[in-house]
């Protein structure tokens, strides 16, 4: 592992003279490039082909250049390993003809096949890692064990989510026995990663806002920690628990390397909350729609108000797929001009 | 105006015995009686025809008997008012074929329309308090100007919003003039609303909380802060900023009669930012789905930690469709019986 790049830097807790730069989503529709190989294979055959999946996280490598890949892959390779069909049905997201409802369907899950059934991940780690010669460090994530869960229990996306909140709130020991299943394959899948050559973690709890601060520390603290503690040796974790600002403190206690946020919290609060830590975001993705002009200042503002130091500057969600790739540079651009601007 | 009731002696500050109790969403799909309504009359014509608006209004007061009815209507009746056509599509929510983009779109839009094109929105409300004969008081509502304008600017429900959203980071002065112009239309349909004899009003910003604090401070706040001061000397105005948490002391600053709160924070912090202002809410829906026994330490829980004082118990969203009748009796129960458990 090369501790020199600016990311890593970052997640140590080494000085800087800029803070590194990265976007969640930054492989993806966006990118014309991409397009191309959206309309040649299906969302599958992209995932699970190495040299697709190696060719997608490097095309924004090249062509907005920011401090980090993550490999292209998706959080729903978990609950297929564990033995759920999922579809990925256009414009609607993804679909899982069967959820788990009972005890009967948690004991049935599979929990040896991310060793062998998830090889196509780990082969990419490996070509990508190849491929980018060490020009940034790479990226390994997951879903958290909650909104793995949400997804397992719920079939499909949704606002609420209430199906899967409804099984925690009525089927504690159900939903605990469903958690912990989830908690244990996803350490399984992250140390295969890490022995295939990711440099970092992160883990997306992108549904955990959903739930109150006491349901969050019964339904998804425990397994963030659980996560975190099992793989902190190893290399740095990022952990993204979206939404769950009421719980910053808490999540601060774990001493991840470095926490993701959103925009719905300001970087006074968040630093407050912290205490030191790495924090990585926040910058709402709708405001790459305006000018370059307006993006730079922004980027200038919100460097100024985290700091250089303990700050990995993104966004605060996934890149939208009508963002215009001009802008994302410029975005890129600013983190790296930062002294100038 | 009878003073004596729970409902409105809560948001006037008075001492109670217990806590009043409503739901939002309490007139809806969840009741078999409105079913049958919503069976036989589409959504505009239950909406628009007095004798229907009522009788929905009137099924939860007798069926689950909370301390206020809130007039049965909907927060997209302003955008048809003010030009634009509304469809509702069935399992998808609404969807506005022709959205605002430009300076242009928002000049030609009607602001006096509310007058008259809404006459049936004041007859509902009279006969519904002939019929409701003192029994509850009657809340009117609105959506907030950001919230109306999401929809006006997106032309349908949304994860993100974000064209509303870039419309106001790109162009503030074309957003505001139609935020402006929206809350004039909102603060005229309003005061028609209290002239018809509603005792309180519900100003409704369910997408705030897509906002980062300085942006809800420049998009949202101002236009909540104008509806409140315009109306807040004739009758009590409740401000429900979802998920707008990070700026509930600046809500509490406008010294409303009551702020709602969903259940993404505690009742001790909200306490802590809203210096002993009503407050409204808060528990997860989706709670509804659990036993009828672990409903009502829910709620016990709820008023021990918020305090029997200055506070309206109800849930922190909407009702979902599926939650049984029975559920929803037990937790309007459980808080007439508060003492007791």
């Amino acid at each position: 592992m090369n501790t020199e790049h600016l990311f890593l830097k970052a997640l140590n807790g080494a000085k800087v003279d800029r803070p590194p730069v990265w976007l969640m989503r930054q492989a993806g529709r966006y990118l014309p490039e991409y397009m191309v190989l959206k309309e040649k294979y299906d969302f599958f055959t992209r995932i699970r082909t190495p040299e697709l999946a190696t060719e997608i996280t490097l095309q924004p490598i090249d062509i907005i250049q920011p401090d980090a890949a993550i490999l292209f892959s998706d959080i729903l390779v978990i609950p297929e390993a564990m033995g759920l069909e999922v579809q990925m049905i256009n414009g609607k997201g993804p679909y899982l003809p069967e959820t788990i409802k009972s005890q009967e369907d948690v004991d049935k899950l599979k929990v040896k096949n991310v060793e062998h059934d998830l090889e196509y991940v780990y082969d990419a780690i490996q070509l990508t890692k190849n491929e980018l010669n060490n020009r940034v460090p790479l990226i390994g994530f997951a879903g958290a064990p909650f909104t793995i869960f949400c997804y397992m229990v719920e079939g499909q996306g949704s606002k609420t989510f209430h199906k899967a909140k409804t099984l925690c709130f009525s089927n504690p020991d159900i939903a605990k026995s469903l958690l912990d299943k989830i908690t244990n394959v996803t350490i399984a899948y992250l140390k295969r990663k890490i022995e295939n050559g990711v440099d970092a973690i992160q883990v997306f709890d992108s549904w955990s806002g959903l739930l109150s601060y006491a349901d969050f520390m019964e339904f998804a603290f425990p397994y963030l920690k659980k996560i975190h503690d099992a793989l902190a040796d190893q290399v740095p974790v990022i952990l993204f628990p979206k939404g769950s600002d009421y719980a910053l403190r808490d999540i601060a206690s774990i001493k991840p390397a470095g926490i993701g946020i959103d925009w719905t919290i300001t970087p006074e609060d968040a630093r407050d909350l912290t205490h030191g830590i790495t924090l990585q975001g926040n910058m709402d993705p709708s405001k790459l729609f305006m000018s370059t002009h307006k993006i730079e200042k922004e980027v200038k503002e919100m460097i100024d108000r985290f700091g250089i130091q303990n700050y990995i500057v993104n966004l605060g969600h996934g890149m939208l797929p009508t963002i215009p790739v001009d802008s994302v540079k410029a975005f890129v651009n600013a983190v790296k001009s930062y002294e100038k601007l």
